[in-house]
This record gives C-alpha cells, structure tokens and sequence, in this order.
C-alpha cells in the first residue's frame, strides 16, 4: 500500500497545479469509457444494422434490471463468477450486475412461466475483467442477444441462430469472418473416449477454450499440471482438437471407432450432420467451420456452440491494425430455465450474442481513417438574423418551425455575427439558413440559403416549411 | 435479525413445495420490473416521441458508463445522497451507480474540456429510496435529459428547455399539465428577507420541496422543529410560497418592498420576466405558471428551476387512476462543471430531464383499458406449408425472403399443421401466409394468403417479394 500511495503521490505532482480545491481524479472507472457525440453515431449504425436483423427474424424485445438478486447468478458461470461486480450491502437485498443477458432472460422465462419465445435484448452487462480497451475489450459492455425459446424440432432454431450472425457479419462489412461450431456432447463424448473423469468435463473444457489465446503447449501443461490430467489423455484430446472442417468431418467422426461408440458424441455428431443440412439450404456453409478445438466458456452450454471470428485480410496494411478475433458467440442452454423454475421444468434455448464493441473499434477506426464527416445532428435549417435587434423574430420564426416538425436551430445570442451563423452550419452541417431581417419582414417573406451552394432565395413565410421540408427530404 | 428470519421462514413454508434445492426467491430486486414485449412496444413509442423532439431542437447524443467513480458523486446531492448505491470494494476503485445524468453530464464536460454542447442522454439511473411502483416510482428508472452547456445570453436556452417539456408533453397527449417555475436566486433571496440565515438556506430549500407531498403545516413544523426556523421566518415564508401567477405576479414582486432590497431576488426576477417574455413569443404561456412554492430538491440548481405537473382532469372516472404527479423537471446549474475542473472554470448549464417512468404507467393503464392491440414485432409473412415433409422447401425459401429483407417467420417444426400456422399468424397480427406445396412448387409459384381476408393468390416466385412489399407497405 505503501508504494501504492508513494507511486499516486507522484503522479498527483506531475500533474500539478493542484491547490487541494480539487483532489479527486477526473475519469471514468477503469474499463469504461464515454461515449461521443460522433462515436454515438457510429454506435447507432451498428444496433440499426442488428435489430433491423432481429427484427427481420421475428423477434419481440424484452428488457431486464441492471442487477440481480446475486443468488439468481451463483452457480451459473463456473470459473467466470469470480468476474462478477457485487454491490455494497446497504441493507437490503444482496444485489449483483449482470455478468450476461442470458441468465437474466432464462430468470425472465421462469418467472413469468414463459415457454415459448423469440426475443432479442440489447443492454450492458458487467465484468471485472481485464479490460485490453484499444482491442475493444471493456468491462462495461453491450450485448446484442436473440434468443429462441421453446421446445421445437431439432436444430431448426440453431440454423436460424447461424443465419442471423452470417447475416449481421455480412450486412456490416467488417471483412471475411468464420464461424467455428461444435456441439458441448462431442466435447464430453470425446473427453469421455480420451479417458477424462466425468467430474473433469468442465474444468477441462475451460482449458480447451483457452485454445484461441494460448498455443496447444500451455493449455496441454494447464490440462496435466494444473488439472491433474493424465499426459496421455492430454495427448488424445490434443489430437481431436486439431480437426476442422465441414460435412465430410462430421461423416468421418460418425464412423470415428472410438467416438461413434459413444452415445453423447453420437448425439452431438447426428444434430451436427443435420445443422449442416439445414446451412446448405441457407447458401451459408461457405462461412461455417465445424471446429473440434471450440469450447466456449460458459459452464450453461448442452448442445450445439459456436463462436464467429474475423479474419485478418491478407492485404491488410492498416497502420496499427485492430486485433481480431471473436464477434458473435452463443449456443444451445437446454438446462438454465430448468435451474430456476421451481419444479425444475426444463425450457430448451438456443440463442446468439454479437459483440458489439470489437464491431465499433473497427468501425471507429475505419472512420478516423477514412476522414469520412460524420454528421452528430440531424438540423435542417438555422435561424438567423442579418441585423441586429431581431431575437424576438428569430425566436417567433423557430418556434414556428419547431411546430411544423422542422428540425431548427438558433444561436443563443441576443445579436450574433452573420458570420458566425454561417459557420456554425459550415461546422455542423446544417444544409439551410432561413435568414430574417427589416425588408424580409416588411414582404412577408424569409431569405433561403443553401449553405453549400451560397444560394438564397426568398420564400413567402407561409410557403417556408414545405419548401424546407422538400430541399431536405431524402431522394 | 431473529425475528426477521422467522418471518422469512414463516413465507417459505407458506409458498411450499420447496424440496430443498431450489431455495432462492424468484423475482427482480426491489423497486426493479421486467419489461414485456408489450411493455417494450409502449416504451418505444414514448421514447420516439421524445428522441424526435430532442432532434428537432438539434441535440447530439452522448453515452457514460452506468457507474461513477464514488468520489464524483459526492457532495452533489444534498440530502439526497443517502440514497446512491455503492458498489461492493472488491479491491480497484470505489464506485457508485450513476444517480442521475446531470453529474456524469458535468464531469464529461470538465473531462473533455467542452465548453459548449447541446446533447441528450437517455438512460437509467439508481436510487435506493422508497418504491411506490403503481405510482411509477422505482429504483431503477429511465432519465431522458437535455442540457444546453455554454456562455450565452440570459434565458435564451433557459426558455428552450421549457418549450420542450411543452412539446413533449403536448404531443404524448397524457392531458392538461402545468409547468411550474421558479428560481433559486429568488428562493435564496426570499428567505433572506424572511430572516433565513445563509448556512440554512439549502436545508429550509428541501423542506419547501416537500411543499407538493405534505401540506404547509407539516412542512412549517419540520423548519421550526427539525431546522431550528423562528416560527416568524416560517410565517413569513408561509405567504410567500402561496403566490403563484404569471407577468402580473412578477412584476407585483419587482414592486415588494422586502424581495425588490434584495440582489439576488432582484435579479432572479428580472431573468424571470425576461423569460416569460420568451414563452410569449412561443406561444405557451398558457401551461406555465410562476409558483415560490417550487424549490426542487437537489442542491446543484442555480437559477431558474421547473417541474411539470399533470393535472387529474374532471371528467377523469377511470377505476384505478394513476396518481397524478411531476412528469419533467430540471433548471440551471452555473457551478457544476467547475466543481470538477482542476482549476475551477464554469461551464453554464440548463437542461431538462423528462421522467419516463409515471408517463409508461399512464399509457399501459390507457392500453389496457382501451383493449388496444399492441403488436410486439413488424413480420410480414409467415412462410407455411400445406403438406408434410416440405420443411426444406420452407427453410429455401425463408432464407430467399431474408436476404431480401423480407421479414419472415417460421414454425419450428418439421411438420406443422396449416391450422396452427394460420392461428399463429392471428395471435401475432402476422399479415400474410407463403405457402409452398407440391403443386406450386412444380408450377414454379407460392400461394399468397391475406390473413384478414382468407383471399389466396398465386404468386410466381420471382415475383413474391415485391408482391410482399407491396402488400405491407404502409399508406
């Protein structure tokens, strides 16, 4: 602590200029960050382009708290819990922010005795992770989930589930992406062919997920070291984790002597072979990699997972390129509702959730790079004054306006600058200026200018909003 | 404690059937709610209503995290300040849930060094105070805020602000409301002249700002009793916090003996008349009224302060009415963003916040009365099948109408019946039905059914699309 102090004592005296009014530090916790103006737009691109697909796919929209009670999320998360933001017992409930939008939707279902759903829910949730935020890694972060519930016929949700994150990846244009599938029952079955212990299944499956970070080495060292793992049965799993592929992957595990004896795996492969049925008719298999070394984190995933990744553009050349790597993630939680419904009654789910933040670096960074102007306001037109002593008609003139539905705008000054006025449009890119001034009043008209063209024009003041309303509209 | 655990336990055996392993309470945290695809519809609604309203006055839009370091919350609030969450020390930084948007909104600003900004911020914010949720009072709860920040002439943005809670509220249509106003210069003045000494003047504000929940002897009593008041002061401020008026009312106060000796009551009243003044031109006098009984509660205000009240209307015989309350406050707040600028500087602020919750409480009490059909999602069409085994011929052309932007459903299953569909469609409000069956397929067509209707055409395939659009194209 005593360096701690030392070490903030400096830095509190290169900053400087302190005369101990002020001490506190002006920032946002660490692994969070403000939004702009102009990163808000480019955040409002992105949730148009997913909920436009949700939306598209038939999905209602459903909202929950920020926290929850922290016994609805004990238990859910295996080794992640630890990442989980309790609050301060204050008396009262003991409160918890949520770590996902999954176990509060699976709360949402039980609750309400809901067991027939497809919704999506776009919201922060909450990690006390370690935020790597130039790689769009936070600790406050959005999540954009869809979610079918419901007991259905196999795999016709989760194909659907696929369909939506090849349609979001594509609709964006945020280059060539994979999606990697796996199925938690060929996992198990080949844990269980490898000669790992039932109660082993989780804690190595963390292992596996590791496999994106870390080489095969560290987490064959995790596995045998840490988790006391045989080497050999290391080895065995070392071996399956490498295959990926499509189709004639699944058919040749189907045929696999050691897996196929296996009654989880066989399941998984089976679900496995129609998915990719269901993803041909799609026209979508071009994208999707059935992947064995794919685990996923969360302890709640049964059956199908999946996770999809950019790839790194060979003719990438961008200066301090954003790193790559998981977009869209989800899986099939066939148990989690069952976890809190009081009988126990099971509700299957499949579902998906698109990484929102990875998405706005990238975009954010294309933006910066590309000096593309974004406007921040949709303005049509500025009110202003040529002459002094006319804010009582720059004021009834906008309130006019503002009644007719125009989008307008005045300087708050008593007698601004024409100049001034002008440049403000320039800055902000307001296309029209509706100008006021003696003789325009007198003739009952106002003077129109386009901003881009210099222009000006005089309208009757009657005939003002339709003609801004028709130089502004979208062609 | 005892007596609370055998309470507890008492209420578990009443709701029984617990075998033990499902111990936990099924429910949101207290003062927190669940919002329904129904609910969701009704919210869009009223939030579109106000976001196209904050656009029109050229607002740009900004986003901070959902937590604050616990230090820029403090000493900001006043009394309120006991009712902030903390989040739990899990080592790192000591943080709160946000309590409103107006302090985050000012310690971005000092942060950024934004001088001038005209933005808004819908998002929820935390108090752990007293959920009243028939009343729409929660713990956590939806802020819509508005602030103009910058050095501009007098009242010029002050008057804006209150034509947009005017716009708002007219356009919601939630019935007659008044806007009352006031400002703390004149509050501060007045209580000087009433022998208020300057250290109580924050804390007899408070007990004025009870003025709309207790009547006037409750709240004189809490002065002279709890804040140590002479019964004289608190006489004398008993005859003021009666006025309330319009131009009359302040000029007639310009002209009082007492209040026109005072700097700050003189000035207060003179911006006051400048801005009624303003509303003249706007044209929306008629719902404000000048009231010295409105204080607001929160310590930040500097100058004109407001709050819209919704008035029970007289022909009002609804079984269960909502009690009628604020809906939208704000004011002025000079000092705040120099609270937290290293060297002190101001940034002038007047903002807005419109308070969502009581407004969805009215309109999902007017939903469910009117027995109003409120869809929860925008599908076209569903695509249905007459026969069996055609679900790869649904999937086919499901995907063609997707990647059309088409938005379409489907029945999960493999072979449902085209009763179901078709009820499906009447329980979502799905207008139209795609059916593919043997005999279209060879005829290269779909029967188009309209659901209202039960009239089918024959579509040829390539043409389905655009027939589609064309039959849920809005008017």
């Amino acid at each position: 602590i005593a360096k701690e102090v030392a070490k903030l004592l400096e830095m509190k005296a290169q900053l400087g200029g302190d005369e101990g009014k002020h001490k506190f530090v002006l920032k946002t916790p660490k692994g969070t960050r403000d939004y702009s103006p102009k990163q808000m737009a480019i955040r409002e691109r992105v949730f148009n382009a997913i909920i436009t697909c949700f939306k598209r796919h038939g999905a209602e929209v459903i909202d929950t708290p920020v926290f929850e009670l922290k016994e609805t999320l004990t238990g859910k998360y295996g080794e992640d819990s630890k990442l989980i933001y309790d609050l301060k017992d204050q008396g009262g409930e003991l409160l918890s922010l949520r770590y996902d939008l999954t176990v509060p939707f699976a709360r949402y279902l039980a609750m309400n005795k809901i067991t027939n759903i497809k919704r999506y829910h776009i919201a922060k949730v909450y990690r006390r992770d370690n935020p790597a935020m130039t790689r769009g890694r936070y600790r406050e972060f959005y999540q954009c989930d869809f979610d079918i519930a419901g007991q259905f016929d196999p795999m016709i949700p989760d194909a659907e589930c696929l369909k939506i994150v090849h349609e979001i990846l594509s609709d964006l244009q945020l280059g060539d992406f994979v999606v990697k599938v796996n199925d938690r029952r060929i996992l198990d079955g080949m844990f269980a062919v490898c000669g790992v212990t039932d109660s082993k299944f989780r804690t190595i499956c963390s292992s596996v997920d590791k496999l994106d970070k870390m080489p095969w080495e560290e987490v064959r060292s995790e596995m045998v070291g840490e988790k006391g793992l045989s080497p050999e049965a290391a080895d065995r799993i070392g071996e399956y984790v490498q295959l990926h592929g499509g189709l004639e992957l699944i058919e040749q595990l189907l045929q696999d002597p050691k897996l196929s004896q296996n009654k989880l795996a066989k399941e998984g492969l089976g679900d496995m072979k129609l998915l990719f049925e269901y993803l041909t008719l799609f026209g979508i298999t071009g994208k999707i990699s059935f992947d064995l070394s794919l685990a996923r984190g969360l302890d709640y995933y049964t059956g199908v997972i999946f996770e999809a990744v950019l790839l790194q553009q060979e003719n990438d050349h961008v200066e301090e390129p954003v790193s790559v790597g998981s977009v869209a993630g989800g899986g099939r939680y066939d148990g989690l509702v069952g976890m809190f419904d009081p009988k126990g009654r099971k509700v299957p789910c499949v579902g998906v959730s698109i990484g929102i933040e990875r998405i706005f670096s990238i975009l954010e960074q294309r933006v910066e790079a590309s000096e593309e102007k974004i406007r921040t306001t949709e303005t049509q037109v500025l009110v202003a004054s040529a002459q002094k002593k006319l804010l009582e008609e720059r004021l009834k003139l906008i309130s006019e306006l503002w009644d007719a539905g125009i989008k307008a705008e005045m300087l708050y000054k008593k007698n601004p600058k024409l100049l001034n006025q002008l440049q403000y449009c320039e800055d902000t890119g307001i296309p029209l200026v509706a100008i006021v001034g003696e003789q325009e009043l007198k003739d009952g008209v106002v003077k129109l200018r386009v901003v881009a063209t210099r222009e000006e024009v005089n309208i009757r003041r009657e005939s003002l909003v339709e003609e801004i309303r028709m130089r502004t509209s979208r062609p």
